[in-house]
């Protein structure tokens, strides 16, 4: 357990999921938070009790559904409204009653909009402050308070900026976070803000940056340089508008660069698996560019590099990867040409060093599909069939010969889809029929249905993720489309890419190759039909 | 005109080029720098002439088919190989041919790069420096220098890394540009390297920073308080690994926060659309969340913020987004509510103001399709018909009985997609087939041959834009996808959203919604079938 020296506090569940587009059921928020906690986060910020229905059930069932190794959970409210007591508020109570061991509360700084949005006098912000920090601490709750539109309060009013931390901070809130909730700073004023607030002030510090400039991560730390030692981050940076500063950017910083202790041991490289996981559960595609845990983080392409990391990585990385527990990984491009190429081979288990006239087959193999629309980047299986079929061992195990799929609303309203497949297999004609929801379901099914006569261990292989891309989008339904597919046999996973004139088209590629690559790893001798 | 005092150098067609998974044709390279002329930048370097077939090319074609108002064309390049004369090295009369008037060239100046990836000695790297930028100033061009991986060098050893700055600029480079290649700098030590360097060489400095430590636009604003007067960025941040410096974010702070005239009068107001288009050239959707020029950036949802907005909307953002060519959005959202709905519907031309109980049935459908998949903060089309049809004006033109598409890979290797619709339109059961490339193009097609007799002006109207997702990923083919469509009259641009289990269903609900969006454009009654 780490001593309360210095906070990461989350709040992915509250302000993460202002962000557009996302929209977490309930379930949704208890897994994230156990993802969270084991990222080893001081404090999860959980939601608004009160204000919202599924907040005020995320933390009654939080007490029962939720075993925390490391965080805290924390529930954020606001300051009491105008002209009534603390005591008598629904909102305040909804806090209070919430079971949360902290509570963070949100107040104006901004002089503008105490008089604006909240329509009070500036004396009574303050005593709205004041008055239900004392409330809810008097609860035996410990209090965080948000100052909202901290920095453009202070360049517009800095003596009412400070009066109202001063105040937080007298009334016992053990933490003032100075928020840019606008994110329109950049890093040196923010250091030299925080610098003066806390000379003035004294107060214990926080930061809570939005992404609005591109500089949340840089600002997060710039405040911790000046003296701040609670920062307030969302995993892989969601938040409304840009964004907030992100999670594992902050940490990384940090312990990595500032080698502070902010996470407990062995916590960082749960860092990549932590915010794939919350990508997966928010349902945003993984930002594939993300600082230290995007898929391309580590990922070299340009033929320059490739040929020098052969000779040492760590000159090409700023950090190693293991560390947040990502990859290096060689990419398949024709920008990247023969060492690339070579490197992603040998990954593969194939010394290509001696067998020029190979690799350069190859290289001009690749540079072609991807001409025509193909991307092996992200599909290690499709280019080990390339590999292997250039290397004279081609992994087939039957011919198609045809394949129709039929998709119909039907007079009742209902849907229905259905595939037909004529396959050549161990030297028979086999034509199989499959259902589905969808057609490429249906496809499946009916190539499944035809090859499971010989290949019964097909029923372990299923399909784990599917992707759509439409290439040349500016031409509508005439574009060309690219399916990646994920298929798994229980102990690993593997993608396939697929290109056609359209979805069908694309995705049987796709699947052809899924299943060839999976007879492969069952250790089925190639037999192409 | 803007004078020599800071450069704006944009490396999107080199290094951005690096990003994985994008490949750009020659013609795609000549439309990026048109557009990078737009927006005003003072340099473009179009690539390495010599060695990149495409990239020769391209500085071919840029004499004849290129036409720049601010931007001079700059070649990328080595210093010369060890051993050998500048003059008599190919790679660097490729770069004297260019006809580039400005050519970068890249060194070495960690010293373990020139030992371990260089291979030759620290003397030789020196010379090869000096060498190099002679020949090319002798022959006219002007030159700046990047030192590779500068931070890492002067880390380890900064009497060579100085030594490397002094050398170009005795040589003739007129910028010597610090490159953190591996991206790993934090702002407040780029300020601190970037004042002692300057300090130490005199030199007129350039900041290239990359982005794996998710600080680029920090890094290069840090790099600009501490006297360098020259920034290396690409548009949308592309580049590899994380990427680059972002160049909308790096000139937005710089003209917008720092006010410094740093491009010519009015081009800031192109960023968005630049920024756009060029993403739609690279064939990568363009990043919602990015800064400034996203279409999330001045989007609001909060229903805390909503309410604020309807008083005062300057308050809630950190710049006009009119300065960077974006709007501000209110988002329709479950978590928005009813200010939301209320402020997009004005947006729309519906004042709900009066009508509480219509908003409340609107808040709550649009709640229940959303929890179904919907999403309708992009399908501001669709979101019109549900607001018309809960406001008793319903758009519908015909009703379909059914509809059936078959897609086929036949016997010989030929795709072929068929598909059927029966419609009631005006009272007629119609039937209608068509041939597309697809089965979605089919059933477009078959559609508005079925209502053409009757609203001959749909053959004016053509998707534009086709995007697939899928949803709940994690069980593959048995996902729910939403397909937005977008469809175009010519005159205006709208998109439409459909849900379903499978692809095919999803985009008819689409089609369907297009179509009667665009006949309402038209001005047509609705006519139920």
């Amino acid at each position: 357990m780490l001593d309360d020296g210095f906070h990461v506090f989350d709040t992915t569940l509250r302000d993460g999921a202002q962000r557009e587009g996302v929209n977490l059921t309930v379930a949704d928020k208890l897994a994230i938070a156990a993802l969270l906690d084991d990222f080893g986060v001081g404090f999860i910020e959980g939601g608004w009790p009160g204000a919202n229905p599924k907040d005020t059930e995320f933390f009654q069932r939080a007490r029962t559904e939720l075993t925390l190794k490391h965080a805290q959970l924390t529930a954020f409210g606001a300051t009491r409204r105008a002209g009534v007591q603390a005591a008598d508020d629904p909102q305040v109570a909804a806090l209070r009653d919430s079971g949360a061991p902290v509570v963070t509360l949100v107040a104006k700084s901004d002089d503008r909009h105490v008089e604006l949005a909240l329509r009070t006098t500036l004396d009574e912000n303050l005593a709205m402050i004041a008055d239900t920090v004392s409330y809810l601490r008097d609860n035996g709750q410990r209090v965080f308070l948000d100052c909202e539109h901290f920095f453009d309060g202070y360049r517009h009013n800095p003596d009412y900026a400070l009066g109202v931390v001063r105040t937080a901070a007298e009334a016992g809130a053990s933490v003032v976070v100075l928020c840019d909730t606008n994110g329109g700073m950049l890093p040196a004023d923010i250091t030299r803000v925080v610098t003066e607030v806390h000379a003035a002030t004294g107060a214990r510090l926080g930061i809570h940056a939005q992404d609005d400039s591109g500089c949340a991560v840089a600002n997060t730390v710039a405040a911790v340089d000046a003296g701040a030692t609670h920062v307030q981050c969302t995993a892989n940076g969601y938040g409304e508008r840009v964004g907030n500063a992100n999670l594992f950017s902050v940490v990384a910083a940090l312990v990595l660069k500032h080698h502070r202790t902010v996470l407990p041991e062995g916590c960082l490289r749960e860092a990549t698996r932590v915010s794939q996981a919350i990508a997966e559960i928010v349902n945003i595609a993984p930002a594939t560019h993300q600082p230290y845990v995007g898929i391309s983080a580590f990922a070299h392409k340009a033929g320059l590099h490739a040929s020098a990391i052969k000779v040492d990585p760590d000159l090409y990385q700023h950090i190693d990867p293991v560390l947040v527990g990502n990859d290096m990984r060689m990419l398949v491009s024709d920008m990247a040409g023969r060492a690339s190429i070579e490197l992603k081979s040998r990954e593969l288990g194939f010394d290509l060093e001696g067998n020029r006239e190979t690799l350069g087959r190859i290289v001009d193999r690749v540079k072609a599909m991807e001409l025509a629309g193909y991307s092996f980047e992200a599909a290690d299986a499709s280019f080990e069939l390339l590999l292997r079929e250039e290397l004279g061992q081609p992994v087939r195990y039957f011919e198609a010969e045809s394949w129709r799929a039929i998709s119909e609303r039907r007079h009742d309203g209902s849907n229905v889809s259905e595939a037909t497949v004529k396959l050549h297999v161990k030297g028979e004609r086999v034509i199989a029929t499959g259902e589905g929801n969808g057609p490429v379901n249906a496809l499946d099914r009916a190539l499944r249905s035809a090859l499971e006569g010989v290949y019964p261990e097909l029923a372990g292989l299923e399909l784990s993720d599917y992707k759509v891309r439409i290439l040349e989008g500016s031409s509508g339904t005439d574009a060309i489309t690219r399916v990646l597919l994920g298929s798994t046999d229980g102990r690993s996973e593997w993608t396939t890419v697929g290109v056609g004139e359209n979805v069908i088209d694309a995705s049987w590629t796709a699947l052809e190759s899924a299943v060839n690559y999976g007879l492969m790893r069952q250790g089925h001798a190639s037999d192409p039909g």
